[in-house]
């Protein structure tokens, strides 16, 4: 079955098969890769439009004296399949021997570890540099999706990209989608650009100062060799317009791009993805349902997206039905950002939707664009926590990054009926730009005490009062406080004071003094990196107090692919590890007898 | 002599004056701006050259009604002047009266607080989108140096802007400069669409997506205003590419564009700057030396700068000399740090300068690109620290910023030995991201215990030994720290340990825990917001023991042109303030009499 594949351990065995055997090759690798993904899921787009294009670049370049780049490089597992990691695709049993992105601890074929996008032009303009300060002669290759050029680092790297003088070779894989459809009018000069074979005078490319080729059929693996082979050893940057489909040669991701983009794992005959738990209460369905009531009701509500648009459910006919109030900036969003400041400044009502990790994207914008200015934006936080992901999509750092920048007002829910309480308050607002943490995936409901505004001065929820230990449960980690509760009371008799604190930003100073009357430890469960975060200020707020102060939340660390329970285990966050420490502390001679 | 400017109280007084009276009321402001910005200082190329488009703008447009938003808004001088805020320039007395950026706490007439650059597109593109969702109808209008193109946050806003699909006018003030000269590829496209008076094909603007007019002299007002007037109510974006010269009316400031980009207070007639204090030894003149001497020696050391080069004193000369080892690519924060990481992949050794404040602008890539990589490259933050300066540019931040993403290593150094070892050892090791904080604009020097590496294990320098008070003094507040030691033995006799903590990142576990034996009370001083900085790591540190501690360091808020004394005393910060709030402690019922 796998004729050629058999014969490639590294890159340059690829040089022995025949252009037509090169093509064998190919089909090959894709009913592999089906195969593949069918069982772990993936993304697969965007890696079957890429297969013949990996399998010349491999085959005209000389990897890893070659340099290769793959931008956001969920396209790499070709690549990967290439460059000696061939049984983590052949052997279900080594499925899980390499992640989804290129990982230099994996690989000397991968120079960078990369899953954000936009950066790889930036990144190979580096490499270039440094190659040419030590008088070498290699080539450097970015690998970059239509979808990326949207992004900020993209445009700033190919203007830059044009003044660096030698070897640079930026292909742009232009497969006309992002992860949705494209945003933004760049797309309609790829398109003049598609339609007239690359000739059309007017080219972005060319305008930020780059040569420029076209290759109309990516997915013919004899024009892409040609093309790279020409331009090899070129002596300036040069922009490869390379058209591929995403999807190719799977007929439902054909016809479905954005459903193909990334799936679990599925079916191959028939697409269905296996095991899917349905629910239809996730904050995703919810939230669709609340900004779709919000937006029939008034016309002002813009729900924003940069290029994640089911991030709140928006498929594609209700981006359609709301063309008006659903706006998807594609891959930017610091314009996200600074677009809805300038919609709250003049009375709309912007709800930004963003996933924790790509918020970093757009500090900045955050703290000039919006804060500074006041400007009633909402902004929602999916996917923060702790969470089994590659390293390069945590989801542990937006609070560090958020509340030390003033007069935002970060929120963190406890449950669906305090998330959309808040959000319905950050609309009707129009003093504060808020931020709301999305409480997980699935919605959970309790019993909530909640505010008619969450403007200052700050209240933190007691829940349940108690005495000598305060659990302060912040957002999703508020049932693990209720756990620690439970079970401490089990334990040890002792009935902890059980403390909602809404708020991220902020501290309740007049609860945090009335709990130094019957308390001597307070305990703060974060669910984020404890460094910079919610904890810190508690520990320094009792700084000069006798009231002790333990912190739990995520170390500051990059994690890859770790299960959410070996985490929780390493960080000391089981309710058992908990009980346990604050056991410890209670125990400690640092410990007063007092109360 | 200010015969026409007498009349102008609001905008529409402009609309009483002839085409040939609103010629002679430029004049009059060119005149009256040249003697204010002789006397107070500020910038005088971009205002200068903007006095005729600005007049025409509100000629044309109506100001408030129609929006007016100008990027970095350093050119809004003219624009104050006419919005009633005239006697800020007329009168000496009340210079002070505004500031030197937009300013909505100041009129109507600012929309924004804006500071940092690229911004405005994207800015009046969420105002039009808001005055489409109200059905209102008036023009939004976004003013953009050509400077602030190279910037994501710009390309972002300008590929979004083409889809918006009614009026928005986006001015590109085109002086062909940013602050030093213009890098990279697009200003090869400026230039063309100048030498062809807008003609040529290949249009960067049409393949953004946008419509597009030329104005070949913006310094001609009856031109500006007949552009204007044409294309006022335009129901598309249009991009007005207006050419202008920087400095224009004033030969010394049209003759040495950078230099007279911004100016402290100087003789009008002799162009010399008034008061200057010289001194040769700044950290940016040492630095500059310092890099230098590296560069003949080591041809793969590369300083980079994003558009700020005199940040670390490269003048033109210097940047000619080194043209190969010294890198501008513009304002382009993100660019610079990714191309950092990949040089120092290859075994370049990148140093990358930048203000506090603009470091900001790259957080993603400060984490993605560069510390998830482990990419050896030194990155230098200078103008950290409280200041007197614009809320916009404000240099408390950056630790907040950095010290929670892993990986990274960032030194305080106390005075310039320490600066220079440090950075001498960041470029020799090859395993660590590692920032410098600059400390302070004059190089200052002491006896310093230096370290053969700053690699981990994290080690504080216990510069003097005491007892009972410890003092953790970071980074140019070492001098504080030192004053505070010696204020608090004269008052009370206490000699407490002095300790430069080298590190931002970090805590000496193991001096913290012998500090335990014979201190109660820890101090830390800190020259940024203490949110999410250096302090509440070691309060958290002692969360659980009896050591008490107390944190000094700037509140998390904006703050505008207040001077560094009343910041201070405001946080503080003074001697006696600290030794005081020392007292105060060790005074307290809480505190334990023991030891």
């Amino acid at each position: 079955m796998s004729r050629y594949l058999d014969r490639i351990e590294v890159p340059k065995d690829l040089k022995m098969l025949s252009k037509k055997e090169l093509s064998e090759l190919c089909g090959e690798i894709r009913e592999l890769m089906i195969t593949r993904l069918g069982a772990t899921g993936g993304h697969i787009g965007s890696n079957l439009g890429m297969i013949e294009a990996t399998v010349a670049l491999h085959y005209v370049f000389d990897s890893p004296v070659d340099q290769i780049i793959f931008d956001v490089s969920h396209q790499c597992y070709t690549h990967k399949l290439l460059t000696g990691r061939k049984s983590a695709y052949l052997d279900p049993e080594e499925y899980d021997s390499v992640s989804g992105f290129t990982n230099p601890a994996e690989s000397e074929h991968d120079i960078f570890s990369i899953g954000h996008t936009s950066t790889a032009i930036s990144l190979a303009s580096g490499l270039a540099k440094s190659r040419d300060l030590k008088g070498e002669k290699n080539n450097v290759i970015a690998v970059v999706g239509d979808g990326a050029l949207s992004g900020g680092e993209a445009l700033e790297g190919l203007n830059n990209a044009a003044t660096l003088g030698s070897n640079l070779i930026i292909v742009i894989n232009d497969n006309d989608m992002s992860i949705a459809e494209n945003h933004g009018g760049l797309y309609q000069n790829l398109r003049l650009l598609r339609e007239t074979g690359g000739t059309a005078e007017c080219n972005l490319f060319r305008a930020l100062g780059l040569d420029y080729c076209f290759i109309r059929n990516g997915n013919n693996i004899n024009t892409v060799i040609d093309v790279l082979s020409r331009i090899k050893h070129i002596n300036h940057p040069i922009v490869v317009h390379m058209c591929t489909m995403k999807g190719y040669g799977y007929l439902l991701a054909e016809r479905n791009k954005e459903n193909w983009h990334y799936k679990d794992p599925f079916d191959v005959g028939t697409g269905k993805v296996l095991l899917k738990t349905e629910t239809h209460d996730t904050y995703e369905n919810l939230t669709r349902d609340f900004l779709v009531e919000k937006m029939q009701k008034d016309s002002t509500i813009v729900a924003i997206t940069a290029g994640t648009p089911k991030i709140f459910g928006f498929d594609e006919n209700l981006r359609k039905q709301y063309s008006k109030q659903f706006v998807d900036v594609g891959i930017a969003e610091e314009h996200a950002i600074a677009m809805a400041s300038g919609i709250a400044k003049n009375g709309g009502k912007p709800v930004f939707g963003v996933s924790s990790s790509f918020l970093q994207r757009a500090y900045d914008q955050l703290s000039q664009d919006l804060a500074l200015n006041h400007s009633p934006a909402v902004i929602l936080v999916f996917f923060a926590g702790i969470s089994q992901g590659s390293q390069t999509h945590m989801g542990i750092f937006d609070i560090a990054l958020a509340i030390n920048i003033p007069n935002l007002i970060y929120l963190a829910p406890t449950c669906k009926e305090e998330y959309f309480h808040m959000l319905e308050w950050g609309l009707e607002q129009n003093e504060n730009s808020v931020m709301i943490r999305v409480p997980g995936i699935v919605a959970t409901s309790r019993n909530v005490a909640l505010l008619s505004s969450y403007s200052q001065p700050v209240q933190y929820e007691v829940v349940e009062q108690g005495r000598k230990v305060a659990i302060l449960a912040l957002g999703k980690f508020f049932s693990l406080g209720k756990g620690v509760k439970d079970r401490l009371e089990e334990a040890t008799g002792i009935k902890a004071t059980l403390i909602n604190p809404r708020y991220i930003t902020g501290v309740d100073v007049e609860l945090l003094e009335q709990l130094k009357e019957n308390h001597q430890l307070v305990i703060i469960l974060e669910d984020g990196v404890i460094d910079g975060g919610f904890g810190e200020k508690i520990a320094r707020y009792y700084g000069c107090s006798s009231m002790k102060v333990l912190n739990f939340g995520a170390r500051k660390e990059f994690v890859d692919w770790v299960t959410v329970e070996e985490q929780y285990e390493k960080y000391h966050l089981t309710v058992e590890q908990i009980v346990s420490d604050i056991f410890y502390e209670l125990k400690s001679p640092d410990f007063p007898e007092t109360c």
